[in-house]
């Protein structure tokens, strides 16, 4: 049955040491299902605006991706404008148009509601709740950002208590549960609902903490980063699709924090879907190889 | 023939969010030493002043650790006065009193002038240089710091290209070679000399550049780190004590990588050497093993 994912169709205007990028393709849930697509089929809850070009739709429809549950509203689509500086791990937003986005309330068509797999991305935790009453789902996983585990705590401890798998960078997670080391803080979310938690490192990779389990996955050693925008989700895309195809064992659950490294790296090589949106699966093949290799100890 | 360690020995007075200590043992080559005695036979080089207590002395006898290459001078020994913050990865300095370390001119005795591996620890680079000239070492390692990047580039830069394997840490790797991105600047520091670069990423972990190969380590997850004084001199005591005892092939480089970590792990979990000082081999297996289980995919 795949992967639903609810969250943001946007565009994205970028600058980063490395060039610059307006009004390009973007959004958490545009970018978990260019990820995730690869490993499981997937359906999109979103909202756009009458300038989201028809074309990004053909595309995604073309990979199999289900986007009956995007609906076009009157007026613009999600607009962020950000910034990078040398340090790429934390993104200066320069302005936030919400537009059609403001009023989302996601509905889910009745073929998404039952499905093995969503994924919350990172949106207002009551439209999360929202979304979790209508959908009947195996295994649930969410993100989420410091806007709402400061401006809406409660919504967002109650949604949390109800997914299993978290997915938050290191920020965040001290943010959310008011312990600086990271170890201990990841600890505490277990004791939140989650029986999985990610820990999202940018540059330093992902930690992977499953009841008493402890995994840990470098990122992808590259000598130049064009854009991180959109390195979480699909990091999430890479991760999930991953254990939608192949199940959540300890073992698979540790591949999939290769998955996840390995398309988030094609991501932030360009700007917006410039190289994810045309790559071969045996590129990711090839990469995750790579990465298997860097853990490799014999 | 075993190590022989030019370095420091002094005294910490470090605060840290879980407590403090006053004049404590410490030291660039007394932390190397008390790591890398477990795999290897090491011999010190440095400079103590009048205060420094004969019982620990006695003690680094007793593991065989050979210190005839001490001197005791009239004066004071080495004062470095510390603190750190919630953010561990970071020490604030409030007071550095060189005492008898200003004058240090080291002097190897005769018997350490041809060894298998040589650690130069952080200190001036012109005293490296001049340890450079008095032995003969199959294997030379080096430390540095910011303020000798900064005030001595070129004696810096003369002393990295005659060794073999350089510790930095992220930022002094960054000002080095003036990369932001770490594995370009890894790969810039690979041109200058040493054919292996091992950047220490304080709560991340650690990486490992040798040619064209890449080797990543995560930290020890620990709840608690109590105080990160001597985590660097401590990995490098037991990366190189490793290799010592098991050769420098890509394999025991890796595996070199998990022994750093593990003694590192052991010196932040307390103050000084109170961990460490009294440490059973059998607790580092253990900890090299659970390093291992994190690295293990399937």
């Amino acid at each position: 049955m795949g992967i639903v994912v609810v969250g943001s169709l946007a565009f994205d205007s970028v600058k980063t040491p490395s060039g610059q990028a307006e009004r390009a393709l973007g959004g958490s849930a545009n970018y978990f299902s260019m990820a995730a697509h690869f490993f499981a089929s997937v359906k999109i809850v979103g909202v756009v605006g009458h300038d989201f070009p028809q074309e990004h739709m053909g595309y995604l429809s073309a990979r199999d991706i289900d986007i009956l549950g995007i609906t076009r509203e009157k007026g613009k689509t999600f607009h962020w404008r950000g910034e990078y500086n040398e340090n790429l791990n934390q993104a200066i937003t320069i302005a936030t148009e919400l537009n059609v986005f403001a009023d989302f309330s996601p509905k889910l068509p009745q073929h998404y509601r039952k499905t093995d797999l969503l994924f919350l991305a990172n949106i207002d935790p009551e439209l999360q709740e929202q979304v979790l009453r209508q959908c009947d789902a195996k295994l649930i996983a969410l993100d989420t950002m410091n806007y709402w585990i400061s401006s809406k705590p409660e919504a967002l401890k109650r949604v949390i208590s109800k997914v299993h798998i978290l997915f938050l960078n290191d920020a965040e997670l001290r943010q959310l549960t008011g312990e600086h080391n990271v170890v201990a803080a990841a600890k505490k979310a277990l004791t939140m609902g989650p029986h999985t938690v990610v820990v999202k490192r940018g540059e330093y990779g992902a930690a992977l903490f499953h009841g008493e389990q402890y995994f840990f996955t470098p990122a992808f050693p590259m000598e130049k980063v064009v854009d991180p925008t959109g390195a979480g989700d699909s990091f999430a895309g890479g991760f999930l699709g991953w254990i939608n195809k192949y199940g959540s064992s300890w073992k698979q659950l540790k591949h999939a924090m290769i998955a996840g490294t390995a398309l988030s790296s094609f991501v932030i090589e360009e700007f917006s879907f410039q190289h994810i949106g045309k790559l071969p699966y045996e590129l990711i093949e090839q990469r995750m190889q790579k990465m298997q290799s860097y853990l490799h100890l014999n």
